[in-house]
C-alpha cells in the first residue's frame, strides 16, 4: 500500500473506511519494523496512542469530528514538550526530565484531534545539522539532516503522517531536503515557541513537516496563532485559510501560477552547487514556467556571513543554558561538540553580538526590498544531497570548491531565519544514486500559504513526493 | 517682565503684539546678559535667528500662520543636527563636526514655525547627569542635571522659550527637575530619532523641555510621529490632540482630574528621600486629590538594579562608537572618564546584556501590569535636589543611607527608560534653599496626553513653574 498523506488518511477517517486505531496500528507496525536501524525515535507512545485512537473513534460516533488532523497520528521532535512524557531535547542532560505540560503547538494538535505517536530524536538541544544516531531512510550510510532529522526521516519512512520540527538556522528544510519530505518554516513568532527548548530566541521557528505541501497546510493551520505565553509570538492575519488557499474548488486540481512572480537569487547568494541540484532546480523552474509563473533572474542578494549567524545564536543559546542552571550543573553530561559550542558563546563580547543584529537588520531589509519586486525567491534547500555520515564535520568539495560541511548545510537556509520570513523546502527530484534533491520557496512576511501555493502546485504536475523507500533504506521506484 | 511662555508668546505673535524678531532679540539679550556664567549654550545661532525670524514675519505677512510655534525660538540639545551647523555632543572628538542635514525633531520643529536660536550644551555624548561646565542657574555652585542640562538651564534662565533634549536614563526629566522646568521624555519610539547621534538605541528618546507641561504638549505635538528613517520609530495614535487635551474649552480653566487614578509606588521601589522632596511630593498629591484624583497607595513594582541598565547601555554605547571609527580614531579626544565608559562597554559579554535585556522585558511587564490599576504612576523625578558640582562622582548621604550621586540621580527615572513609557517632570515646589523640586508622571505607552494633563492641571492650580530666577542666579520670589 503506498504512503498516505494526511490529506488522504483524513478522507478515509472522515469516509469511515479507516479508524484512528487502525492509522496508530500501521505507524506502530513501520516503527517496530525500521526504526531499529533508522533510529528517528527517541520515546513511542505506544499505550497512549492507542488511547488517544480510541477517544477520537469515540468522539467521531458521537458526531465531533474535529478537522482533517483527527485520529492521525503525528511525531513531534523531543525538544517540544508533551505532558507526562520525556522531553530529552536528545541529550544525557535531560534524561529524566518530565514534562508537566504541553507545549502551545501540541495543545493545537490536541485539539485538531491529532494523536502523538511519539517524540523524534533531534541533534543534541537542536545545535547541530545531523542528529545522530538517527539515519537516512534513503541510503544508510548518510545522515537525516538536522536538527529535526528524527521527524523527517520518521515521515520519510512512514513511521507517522505528519511531524514538527523546529528550525533556528534550517533546522526543518535541511532534513526535508535531505530526507524527501516537505517542511515549512513559518514567518517568525506566527508558531508559538511556548514549550519548546530555546536554542536561540530570535532565530527560533517551530513548524511542520508533511508529505506534501497540503498535509504541512493542514499542520500549519493547526498550530499557526498568536499565543500570550511567547513573548516573541505575534498576531498576523489569520491562518486558517492555507489548506485553502492551495487546493482548487475539488482540492485536486493543479494550480495555475499566472500571475505569479518567482525570483531566483544570484550567484553570488546561491555559492557553489552540486551540478545535480543544479539541475533539479533549472527543471523544477520549467515546470513552475509551463505553470504560468513568471521567472525574474539574478535577484541581488546579500550573502549573510556565517560568522554573523553564529554570533547571533551563540550568546543566546549559551545564555537560554546558562538560566536553566545546566551549564553549571551538568556540563559533562554534555556531548563535547555542544559544551565547546555553548562555552564558547558565553565568551561573545556584547558589541559583537549588537553589531551582528544590526548586520541582520541590514540584510533582513535587502531582503524585503528583493521581494517588493517579486513574490516568492526560488532556490536549492542544500547546495548538494545529504551527505555520508562520515563527511561530518569535515571538508567537503562542491563545483571544486573546499566547504566545511556544517556551513555549507546551512548556506542556504539560515538567510531566511535571520529574515524571519516564512521558507518551504520540497523534494524536486533524486540524484542518479538515489537521494532525495530539495528545492526552497521563500516568501514575504505572514504568506505561508503564497509559498504552500506554490509547493503544491509543483506536487500536482510532478511525484517526487510519492517516491517510498524500500525496507533496506534504497530508493522503490516512482510511487 | 515675567518669562513668557510658548502658548503667551504664541498669542502675541499671532495678535501682532510681539513679533518674531522681538522675541530673538530678548532671547538673545538674556544669553548675552547671562551665559558667560551659566554656559548653557555651545553654540548660538545669532544670524540665522534673526533670518529665521524674519521668515515668519514674512510668512505672517502673508496669511502664513504655521502653529503655536510661529516664530518662537527653541533651543536643541547639541547631539541634534542642524543643518550647516556644529554637532559637537559636548565632546572635543566632533570640535569640528558640521552636519549635513537636519535630525527629524528639526525639520519638525521648522516645519511648525520655530526659530531654533542655538545648541545646548550637553553631557558628553549624553553620557552623565551633570553636564559640565554647565551651571545651575539657581545655585551656580550646583549641577544643571544631566544630560541636557543645556537645554533646562538655558529655559530657567529664559534664553528660550522652549528647548529640545534627549533622554536615555532620564537626560530631559533630570535637568528638568534641577533647573524647575517641565520636561516630557515620551513613549519609546513616538519621536524620532533621526538625525540624533545615539547614545544607546533600545534606551534612547528624544522629547521636548517647556516652561509649563502646556508648552511641552505644544513641543511635543511638533515632533512626534512615525519615521521610517528611524528603524526604532513605531506608529502609534496621533499626538496632535495633546494640547487640545491638556485644556479646557477656554484653555485656561484648571481641568477636573475626576475618575483619575494615581498610583504610588510602594517605598522598596522608591527608596530613600531628601525629606524636602518627601514633602513637597506629599504636598502635590494633596493638590491633585482636591482635584478629584483617587490615589492609590503601595503600588507593587520591583526596583531594577543599576547594573541592569549600565549592562544595556555599556555596550549599546560603545557599538554605536565602534561604528563610527571615533574610538578607534579619536581615542585621546574623549575625555577619561567617557573613555574608560566606552572601554568597559566593549568587554561586556553577550550573555550578560542578553540577560539584562531578559531582566528588562520582566520588569518591563511588571510596570504594565501595575498601570492596569491605574491611569499613572506619581513620584518624584530625584531623590534629592540638585547636588553641588564638587559632590559629583562622591558618595551623598539620603535620610542616613550612603548613595553614589550618579546612580541615586538615576535611580527614578531609568525605569522608566528601560519600559519605555511616557514620563514627565515638573517643578513641585522648592527647598528652603531656593532649590527647585521635581515630580515625575508616568503614564501607560501613548498616553502623552495623560501624563501632561495632570501636570497641567497641578500647574493651573499651583505656581512653582512661574518662579523665576534672579540674575545672580537665586530666587526671586514666587513669581
Amino acid at each position: 500500500m503506498p504512503y498516505l498523506s494526511i490529506r488522504e488518511a483524513a478522507e478515509d477517517v472522515h469516509s469511515g473506511m479507516a479508524t484512528p486505531t487502525e492509522l496508530v496500528v500501521e505507524a506502530l507496525d513501520r516503527i517496530d519494523l525500521l526504526d531499529g536501524e533508522i533510529q528517528a525515535f527517541i520515546t513511542v507512545l505506544r499505550e497512549q496512542a492507542y488511547a488517544e485512537a480510541e477517544k477520537a473513534e469515540t468522539e467521531q460516533r458521537t458526531g465531533l469530528y474535529r478537522s482533517p488532523l483527527h485520529g492521525v497520528p503525528i511525531a513531534v521532535k523531543d525538544i517540544i514538550a508533551v505532558k507526562d512524557v520525556r522531553t530529552t531535547a536528545g541529550s544525557q542532560v535531560l534524561a529524566d526530565h518530565v514534562s508537566l505540560e504541553d507545549a502551545m503547538v501540541v495543545e493545537q494538535l490536541r485539539k485538531a484531534g491529532a494523536i502523538i505517536i511519539g517524540k523524534t530524536n533531534t541533534h543534541e538541544f537542536a545545535y547541530g545539522t545531523y542528529t545522530p544516531p538517527t539515519r537516512n531512510p534513503w541510503d544508510l550510510t548518510r545522515i537525516p539532516g538536522g536538527s529535526s532529522g528524527g521527524s523527517a526521516a520518521a515521515l520519510a519512512a512512514n513511521m507517522c503522517l505528519g511531524a514538527i520540527g523546529s528550525d533556528t538556522g534550517g533546522s526543518i528544510r535541511i532534513p526535508a531536503a535531505c530526507c524527501g519530505v516537505t517542511g515549512l518554516k513559518p514567518t517568525y513568532g506566527r508558531v508559538s515557541c511556548y514549550g519548546v527548548i530555546p536554542l536561540s530566541w530570535s532565530l527560533d521557528h517551530v513548524g511542520p513537516l508533511g508529505r506534501s505541501a497540503e498535509d504541512c497546510a493542514i499542520l500549519f493551520d493547526a498550530i499557526a496563532g498568536y499565543d500570550p505565553r511567547d513573548p516573541n509570538s505575534v498576531s498576523g492575519p489569520p491562518s486558517r485559510s492555507a489548506a485553502l488557499l492551495i487546493s482548487g474548488p475539488e482540492g485536486r486540481e493543479p494550480l495555475s501560477l499566472q500571475g505569479l512572480k518567482i525570483g531566483l537569487p544570484q550567484d553570488s547568494f546561491i555559492g557553489p552547487l552540486d551540478p545535480e541540484v543544479r539541475q533539479a532546480w533549472r527543471a523544477a523552474l520549467l515546470v513552475l514556467k509551463e505553470e504560468g509563473a513568471e521567472v525574474v533572474e539574478d535577484i541581488e542578494l546579500p550573502r549573510p556571513a556565517f560568522e554573523m549567524y553564529r554570533t547571533i545564536q551563540g550568546p543566546e543559546a549559551s545564555l537560554a543554558h546558562m538560566q536553566k542552571g545546566w551549564l553549571s550543573e551538568k556540563l559533562d553530561l554534555y556531548t563535547q561538540r555542544t559544551r565547546e559550542h555553548l562555552l564558547a558563546g558565553q565568551r561573545i563580547p556584547a558589541v559583537d553580538y549588537l553589531r551582528a543584529q544590526h548586520e541582520r537588520r541590514l540584510f533582513s531589509s535587502a531582503v524585503r526590498l528583493a521581494l517588493q519586486r517579486v513574490d516568492v525567491l526560488f532556490l536549492p534547500t542544500l547546495p548538494m544531497p545529504a551527505i555520508p555520515i562520515a563527511q561530518i564535520d569535515r571538508e567537503i568539495l562542491i563545483e571544486g570548491m573546499t566547504k566545511n560541511a556544517t556551513v555549507a548545510l546551512l548556506s542556504l537556509t539560515m538567510p531566511f531565519n535571520l529574515a524571519g520570513l516564512p521558507a518551504c523546502s520540497f523534494p524536486g527530484g533524486f540524484t542518479a544514486d538515489g537521494l532525495p534533491i530539495g528545492l526552497q520557496v521563500v516568501g514575504k512576511a505572514f504568506e505561508e500559504a503564497t509559498v504552500l501555493r506554490i509547493a503544491h502546485a509543483y506536487q500536482q504536475l510532478t511525484d517526487w513526493h510519492h517516491r517510498e523507500i524500500s525496507q533496506g533504506g534504497m530508493s522503490s521506484g516512482e510511487g
